[in-house]
């Protein structure tokens, strides 16, 4: 996905003409992205990719990897990321675990099995685009999440939803360094979305994509792992957790999972049948003998690039923005999250930046269900090597003083 | 896919106690079965595959195969389809292509696309199963398609659209050597679908999943080319071709493409961009290398072998089958339909089949929109070597007479 392609994807709030403005000017090769929320194809694991497709389609299982399979998905990699699971806290089976082309594909999924025109989603402000997206094709109402406190009473949400002609069916977010803000949330946090939750009797989608890439500090407890600690187990508990490789191994190969109880993991399985009989075959073989081999040295790896990146771009907005401007410190992840001063439009920034000083990021606009966050943008790390940080946070300074 | 799971996942309007007591049963290997509509793996083009992806991994595109990708499709195989399309006489180019995770998601893209609850879809009688499938999500109300004439008028159809609170939105069918029945519409009746959706101004899909596999006579132009020719080309046509790669190459690297005018290309890329981002980039490129490797040599080489296979099927038949059993004669494809004697039910004969005669089949009822259908039932024999036809067909018999 080039840049250009990433824009005019990701920022589908941006007016279509202003898109197009834009393409014309970032089709020249001299513009530095902090745009682009992806990995770095420098650092895949190719070879291990490599070796794994080799070794599945020379082997005894290239007939069935080339076949048509269960919806669920492939056993061992579903036995696998049940152990994966484990290892975070989450006692489960390869029952709880169903296999998806990419996380964005569970959100579809849960969208169109809790959603019904009318009905609540609850939401942080902002929030991943793509799950808006997702949701959005079922026709929800979004209602306000605020997992550091200020959230309103669980009467006033079903009131809300009542008002709406819908009910509140789950909250979504992205509790590890969320995209777009890079922030996570505490234990107590936690705690307190899963208090929400159970007052409203509703269900929690813990969007765990970047979850491995943490630079700093100790891991906090899945959602999900506190919730079955709480409810006496995963067949008990109300979050649905939904992973993905993408960050980690490649997200061209499209694999990701939910981890959830059993009937609902059952319901899943009916909804791919009808949508795409079951995500490939061969992909899921493939990851599967990918992340036996590499897995861990890979998030290790991950883990020292991006860290040094995060780091020199953290470095660069410390010693180049203007007063007035102020931006998140993510522990892990992909993205630092910056407030421009009150009343500053970013989307307008954007089109000067790409102009003058040859830079680009994303608008924060665009995360936020409800259209505010005007004076809010995204800046990507992952892709961003020191030079591009060097001269291109600078120069997005000086616009911004200008 | 096993057959346990074929049957599982297929025959959904089987009672579910009927499927679990099946099951049991299937789970023993002396079981000959004619109830999988899937491909022969031991007629994969697994070496052509397996050099795709090695030359794929191992190049200049291995990164950009591994990375997030444009939500229409990888650009050269798309070039390479609007080829194809147009040696089936439909002029266009890679805009009117969108690659789609095999020709299910489509169905199901295309149900999103067009249908509110209430709405009509015009189907044949029997159809599809996994087309009644992804429609299904879309809660529509199925109208009969009657391609061999007998439809109803434009009026009757509306009044009976609007009556269910809905309008008729298209006609879905399977022209060439359908699912279930094995049979191909001839030009004239092909003619007459489009001439009643012109009438009553709705779409055409155009399922071609069998189309390559034609085993006599010349093959029959797609509609998509008949609408392009009568309506001055492909952006004025009314006919969406969804085509698939799993029956000829491999269902297991879930490639398909629906072939539509531009404006319906760009709905259904935003609805992927919701839903998946994008088919595995990977997958994409490596089937672009194996089509244009093997693709044609491929499609001779399973002609030569279903072929046969067909024929040992229908000559046991006509040798077996009791009185009052008929049968179609298909040109091509994977399938032949079975009417028994009016009254028998195919349900209750399968139960006994697997038990006493241990001969598996598909109960035709489930390919029924309306439920009906209950004396027919549906044999595959892609996967039906000599012995199993000449063993499995009297056995079948046998149990009919009895």
């Amino acid at each position: 996905m080039t840049l250009m392609d990433h824009l005019a994807t990701r920022s589908s709030r941006m007016k279509a003409s202003e898109i197009r403005e834009l393409l014309k000017l970032l089709d020249q090769p001299d513009i530095i992205s902090f745009a682009g929320g992806i990995p770095d194809p420098a650092l895949f694991p190719t070879e291990a990719i490599s070796d794994a497709y080799a070794s599945v389609l020379g082997g005894a299982e290239a007939g069935s990897a080339l076949q048509y399979q269960v919806s669920e998905g492939y056993l061992p990699l579903r036995k696998w990321l049940a152990g994966q699971m484990g290892k975070l806290g989450v006692a489960c089976d390869e029952h709880n675990i169903f296999i998806t082309s990419g996380s964005q594909q569970a959100l579809d999924y849960l969208g169109k099995l809790f959603l019904s025109p009318g009905d609540t989603a609850l939401v942080t402000w902002p929030t991943y685009l793509g799950a808006l997206q997702a949701f959005n094709a079922y026709e929800p109402r979004y209602d306000r999440l605020t997992p550091d406190g200020g959230n309103m009473t669980p009467s006033a949400y079903h009131a809300a939803a009542a008002a709406a002609g819908g009910k509140v069916k789950f909250a979504y977010l992205v509790p590890d360094f969320a995209n777009p803000t890079g922030e996570t949330l505490s234990l107590r946090q936690r705690e307190a979305v899963l208090d929400l939750a159970g007052e409203l009797d509703i269900a929690v989608i813990e969007d765990a994509a970047y979850r491995a890439l943490r630079y700093d500090g100790e891991g906090v407890a899945p959602i999900l792992a506190i919730d079955c600690a709480r409810s006496g187990g995963i067949e008990n508990a109300r979050t649905l957790y939904c992973g993905s490789f993408s960050k980690i191994l490649s997200p061209g190969m499209r694999v990701g999972w939910v981890c959830a109880p059993r009937r609902v993991v059952e319901r899943l399985v009916l909804i791919k049948q009808a949508s795409d009989l079951h995500s490939p075959s061969i992909n899921q073989v493939a990851m599967h003998r990918a992340a036996e081999a590499v897995f861990d040295r890979q998030v290790d790896k991950l883990i020292g690039a991006y860290r040094e990146r995060r780091d020199d771009l953290l470095g660069a907005l410390e010693a180049n923005m203007p007063e007035g401007v102020t931006w998140s410190r993510p522990d892990g992840g992909m993205f630092v999250w910056v407030t421009l001063p009150e009343g500053t439009d970013a989307t307008a920034q954007l089109a000067r930046s790409v102009k003058e000083a040859r830079v680009a990021f994303v608008p924060g606009n665009a995360f936020f269900a409800d259209g505010s966050g005007r004076n809010t943008l995204r800046l990507s790390f992952t892709l961003a090597d020191k030079r591009a940080v060097s001269e291109g946070i600078p120069r997005l300074a000086a616009l911004l003083k200008g």
